[in-house]
């Protein structure tokens, strides 16, 4: 048995044994590969960072997908960029008023790959009637698509655009959001990468008539908390009562393993260290 | 330069470069290392698990500290059990109010190995009028005593009383403890190690008038968020409002990398999987 050394960092980081490689695919510049761990189950790794795991994906997909979809209320319609594995996709199907997913994703080798070899990701997701599948450049879907979203979820921001190209990223998603429009985007660590959560910082104010950061820790995402951008057009998306949010919830019928109301409001109080790296005085 | 591949779990973990040993000490069963790490600065190893590094330690050492004082009010007592090098000890003696604090640490000559390895870690606490340093054992100590405490910290559970004995040291601690008094312990990260969760959330049941957990991401606190108990003596404690807790936390005058009052309330919504497996229908 080998072993998998993340060389997300210089010195530190996660390491797994390879119980069994499934699938590894150099195309091009990018290297996926896919195996068992038996503590983790299957790991989806790209480019020497790992992506997410069978069994902590839960935690980051619920937070990706429940937040911005409950903290709507009216969410019609769900754009999700990346997210090839189809595990946000999941989660947002779960959602009954929810009645057109987008999914745009770059790289068709990779959605195949996901679908053959972490079919428990999607769990059949990819055959919601409601589901419009777009093999496409983020940037370019946005630029050329004409529709409007109530909520746009990135998967990975790092891994749709490069750091020069995210702040047009981010106004090409805030030009496709409706009024009371929510857009959520995995960002990174703050304690490893403060650098990513400075630079959203930079690109949603003045381009969000409300932006902060909710966290969630997800154990292979190594480093401590991961930070999820949050821009929402309307502020008082990040301000309802622990009672409304619990009434959506508890309305939708949408059964978590890691979200509840609780959770969803907690999510968003930063600790001091990051508040002072994004230049906000308090969580309010 | 060698690695450090920390041993707690089979098949995952985290790994440090070492850049120079500075410290190895088997004595007795126990094997105490310290070490530098360019990314994580002097890092902290017991029996082949990482206690805390020099770069995220203030994560843990403020919630161990911050949380049971500020939610008490009116602490004058504290008693810190276990925490060798002097963080917990450094993070309480911020507070003003406080008038003894007492240290019950088993291991002397791991408490002078930190003075002298991780002396960051104290920055002179150790010299602090207010603090009564005891060289015992915790149980001991606490069956002996004859003092009371308003908040007791116990550093790692685990470091303190084998798994069988946890019951009866959180009973001892519930013993020295005034009315309004508040005990916190680390306990372990729910997603790897939810067995002591639940062994603490059972030895708390009936003991406390109110009980819980709270959590903070410590990076290097390997496999997702950490959880503390909570054990309070009154159940108004853990709910207060946010508006008490900023003004005793302003009028503390401590300045924090981590803690703010939003974090403080927000660090008690545990996760559902959590809620589930230690029998509690919400987080309320």
């Amino acid at each position: 048995m080998t072993d998998y050394q993340e060389a997300l960092y210089e010195g530190y980081g996660q390491r797994f044994t390879i119980d069994r490689m499934l699938h590894e695919d150099h195309a091009g510049s990018r290297r996926l590969a896919i195996f068992e761990n038996a503590r983790m189950g299957r790991v989806m790794t790209l480019d020497g960072v790992v992506q997410n795991t069978e069994a902590d994906e839960f935690i980051q997909h619920e937070m990706l997908s429940h937040i911005p979809i409950l903290a709507h209320g009216l969410a019609r319609r769900v754009l999700i960029i990346g997210g090839a594995d189809g595990a946000i996709l999941r989660e947002v199907a779960r959602h009954r008023d929810v009645e057109q997913i987008t999914l745009v994703e770059a790289d068709a080798a990779m959605l195949e790959a996901c679908k053959t070899f972490l079919p428990e990701r999607s769990r059949g997701a990819f055959n919601d009637a409601r589901l419009n599948l777009r093999i496409d450049d983020a940037q370019h879907f946005l630029n050329t698509c004409g529709e409007m979203f109530d909520v746009i979820i990135c998967a990975h921001i790092g891994r749709v655009a490069a750091h020069e190209e995210e702040g047009s990223l981010f106004q090409a998603c805030r030009r496709c959001l409706n009024d009371g429009g929510i857009l959520v985007a995995r960002i990174g660590t703050p304690f490893m990468q403060l650098v990513q959560v400075q630079t959203a910082a930079k690109q949603m104010n003045g381009l969000f008539a409300d932006w902060h950061f909710y966290q969630a820790s997800v154990p292979t995402s190594c480093g401590g908390a991961m930070s999820f951008a949050w821009g929402a057009c309307d502020p008082a998306s990040r301000r309802l009562s622990l009672e409304t949010l619990s009434q959506r919830f508890a309305g939708s019928g949408v059964v978590t393993r890691y979200y509840n109301p609780h959770v969803h409001l907690a999510a968003f109080a930063l600790p001091q260290y990051v508040l002072q790296a994004i230049g906000k005085a308090s969580n309010s």
